[in-house]
């Protein structure tokens, strides 16, 4: 078969390389896309830097890397229905078995057999990507495709959000790197009365700000919990959002979250810290819940739905675009910490 | 004491009074506030109009009407606390007794014991009025105070938003009196992405248009259950808020949701209509919601936050502004149906 | 292939026919299984009586009867994984597309594009039968052959009692026939503190008590509305389960039904009623949910442990047991109400 | 005023005294009470112990030591309503101030100027003792004395067990102390089909099993997490109750929890402890409640209509009984774990 370009993990360990490798066949339940744009996840750049997460957790090498893409439909597995050629798809990443309780109940996005893209199998930073047909998700013609190619990251910002009740909320938003600025967005989009971010990065305050945010904090100049317990009468806030992974934003969340409030967690620490669970959890009768993935489908629907009606503007959180085999610039303005979401171009001219 | 002007209802029968009547005395857990802004709600118009409903409803005569309030507190009762002479004030018309079931179980609202203003006490179309410190909502510096006149009305439409799930949600919206509009306009703040409103009166339909609403219809010049069918793919909408009590309404709201829908009544039918349980709500697994009152509170902070964070513009919604001696005008504007809310002043200069 | 007995309708018009047809084929994601044991169902009381709802309802004939099965598994189709050959399984017996807006959001019951077994297609009352994999439930061992036959009506009473507060309620169940009694069941097993059960039919007030009804009363006999009212304190049931589709049943419900109280229908009147929303429903701020099939299969896994655990106990409820070709007496037992679940052997010697 | 016999906290340091000192006067909105019967809570014995966590929070000294009692209205403050003399009672223990925002919004249990009897004032280890009026639960004639006294920790399991869905749930509760040994009741009662303890003390793991659970493991002779996975097919149980404190409980809690599950705490840890929030809480999807009081009043209802209706029954559960001079017997038994609910009667002859 024809070859294509593609980003591939060759070889444990740091970097990745740009190599022509052939376009792979879909199976049956399997579509074959021409990837339009693609974006890089935190996850890419740890696979990409290979620290101790990515070592332990990749499997397959050689690996095509990267998981969120818009593409469209070039090719149809044999049992494939509800997809047509042509179709412009983003796609869900987390792929699950469909028979065990969590699929069964409603938590098919943590699935006990769960495998994802650009992890445990091939993905999607290359000219033309496999979807099964299963985790292809049709767009709505209003959708642009940058926003498309964001959607997956998008539909985490918005399972967080929406895990609880926001509107009419008081929310802090622990650190706004790409997914944590997406959730300022449609926290403001869903009601909630003020926003409150913190965040080192200067660039990210910025993109915080212009996002929708009502007050955004530099934890290096102030004591953001005497700050936000100023702002909210003593109280503190109804609602964490934690987007950092820091143990020093984390434990701030808990000391500005009001009593009764809600903290919900998709940043990852990368280690273990100490919690006084009584003083933090037991007595503030604060409810904790960890996020991950998107509840498939409903979060698609909802995000969607912001995009298509034109409620939701991803112009100011997409900052920079580059051609596919720019890759290494788009890790390293990550690694600096100066974007928001970075998109990647296979087939440029598109 | 010295004396103040009131509106009030005379005798059972069409019609009120403007007249002179003492002013009224605080009992021990009560306000006594100088009435800033009152407002005109439908059922004060049933009570000047001696509909069926106030005939059965009206015990107390002559009677101060109104409930609606914006007031500045001149005096406290004696074993008032957390209040002081000088808050500007709206209130809570619900009066709970605070010992039942209801009160016990959060359900105050409804409280067994329940008694309104305006309806089974004195009510607020006065130059000062009597309020219950329990029922007193101390206003946050930043809300207007023909806003705050309205923030019962604006609550019931919070709670029935609010009632279910809302963001990212398709919403049909029937009827768009005051209570309406505020409710595409709190709709629209929730993140629903699409909202259609079915409304006879023109001038209404207008109004819904600039409070937010994506698609306003005319019954009378299209067959709207097919036209919301056909802007959502067949499926109907997810949640219908019904604020018209007109039973034609009504089934066009049931016959628009889709399945697994949410269906949330405020309006008020006058009288049976008849269902087919079946088709409407069994196979259809729909939940359908009365709503009334608030919350108490929670109805109270969400509402007063919207406000306060300035998230919400009323301004399209209060469209009338009178002297309280020109109560009959308001009444008059409100029978017409040419109007949203109608403010009356009973210290113009103020 | 060889023949088998079945029970089919084999013309539009009441009663149905006892023949031999050939033993069906599973297609690639069918199973074929011997029927154990099956149960009669209302709804084939209503095809075998041809009343109004089937003559309008059932497009195939001849159809094989039936819904309610356990069955040993005989043969796979081609791309079924996930069962085994000798497995024990009873059925879920609304077939979903898995596609479209309500399978992707968690309301795969009511798919639609959803088919019934028994309704839409060939049913179970027959020696063997074939079962969408997608719908074969494998059993536990715990599990008796006769309950897993009823498993799928006793999920319509698990999804009604289930869909709401249940624990620590006061609950009305209006109707005991065979799902009736099996939500008295599941209500004492949830932990409901007073169950209250109206039915006119003497056979069956008695396995209502039997089955853990507090108080069972005869509408016939006594003003039911006074006399649950009297045995909650004037304030009326926290919940009212529907259960008979009768118009007066409804009625008493709603208006035993305590304010802010959940109205939750699985019967369904044959016709249209007047109901008065106001009174009914919005004053009384009452939740009325329409409830039908099974969650799948979140309700699927609650109904197993109940059994599998040994906290349910089936034995009162299934009173009767045929032979397949008995099946005339089943349905003349059901037409007089004189019995809970009726079953059916095809393999009496199994 | 006349004397009564008092167990009085008279310095700090570790004991107590039975001291005579004047019977109280209620407030205008207070009621005294004769104490019928009283019960030693692990707060208590914190108290009588003077650890660190008494010797911070006990501010008033001499105070009178108990919260949890049965009581005979004799006289009532000016101002109290809706209670008579004569009435039997049982309390709340946390007084709300009813102002602030969480008294209004339905969390008034943990009101941000809240209080506790035994703690912060005045308790009830005496004959004689103060209820605020807002705080006293009258009883249903049907509950018992003893079981009254109890109603207050066994709200907390009642809270605790209804923070979440429990019915047909597989459920942990590590520690199985007097709440525990409740909430094995309460969760059996509630339709919990597995219910699994884990509780290192002999007497306490047999109070478990007579309460209800399926399964009663000893950590020091049995690797619990192991077990728990094969007893639920490798997935781990829906729901945890944490009533230890016990940080190696708390791990084998996280580690036995399914993907999705809820971790519900009301065991105190007296200090920090390592967690690992990725692996624990966002990758396993993870709710983790911080539970402490109970919800006034909807808890206090559905504690009263589970022993009311007989449902529940704690004779397994109050193990021992004293006169209120023997406190020093009971603080010892509480101090060695051989029990369950400890009872202390002032009026021995009642």
């Amino acid at each position: 078969m024809k070859k294509m370009k593609a980003v591939v993990k060759t070889k444990p360990g740091p970097g990745a390389e740009l190599i022509d490798i052939e376009i792979p066949v879909p199976g049956p339940d399997d579509v074959l896309v021409k990837v339009l744009a693609t974006s890089i996840c935190g996850t890419d750049l740890h696979i990409y830097e290979w620290n101790e997460w990515a070592q332990n957790r990749i499997k397959k090498i050689p690996q095509i890397m990267g998981h969120e893409l818009c593409g469209e439909v070039l090719e149809l597995g044999a049992d494939v229905k509800n997809i047509n050629v042509g179709d412009i798809i983003s796609a869900e990443t987390h792929i699950a078995c469909g028979h065990c309780y969590l699929c069964h109940t409603g938590k098919a996005h943590i699935c006990i057999n769960g495998r994802i893209f650009g992890v445990d199998l091939d993905g999607v930073f290359a000219e033309y990507a496999i979807v099964p047909s299963s985790n292809a998700w049709v767009l709505d013609k209003k959708i642009r495709r940058d926003f498309a190619s964001v959607m997956e990251p998008l539909g985490n910002a918005v399972h967080t959000v929406l895990a609880g009740e926001i509107t009419g909320n008081t929310v802090l938003i622990t650190g706004c790197g790409p997914i944590g600025v997406m959730s300022v967005a449609v926290t403001r989009l869903c009601g909630a009365t003020k926003i409150i971010v913190t965040e080192l990065n200067e660039y990210r305050r910025k993109m915080a700000k212009k996002a929708g945010a009502d007050l955004v904090l530099n934890p290096k100049q102030e004591d953001v919990v005497q700050r936000i317990l100023q702002e909210t009468n003593g109280l503190g806030v109804d609602v964490v959002l934690e987007m950092s992974g820091a143990p020093t934003a984390i434990q701030q969340g808990f000391d500005a979250l009001r009593p009764g409030g809600r903290f919900s967690i998709l940043g990852i620490p990368d280690k273990s810290m100490e919690i006084d669970l009584g003083k933090t959890i037991v007595f503030k009768y604060a409810t904790v819940q960890g996020i991950n993935g998107r509840l498939m489908f409903s979060t698609w629907y909802k995000t969607s739905r912001f995009l298509s009606s034109g409620r939701l503007d991803l112009e100011p959180i997409i900052t920079h675009r580059f051609r596919l085999d720019e890759f290494e610039k788009g890790m390293e303005l990550m690694k600096s910490g100066n974007c928001g979401k970075v998109l990647l171009y296979p087939h440029p001219k598109t």
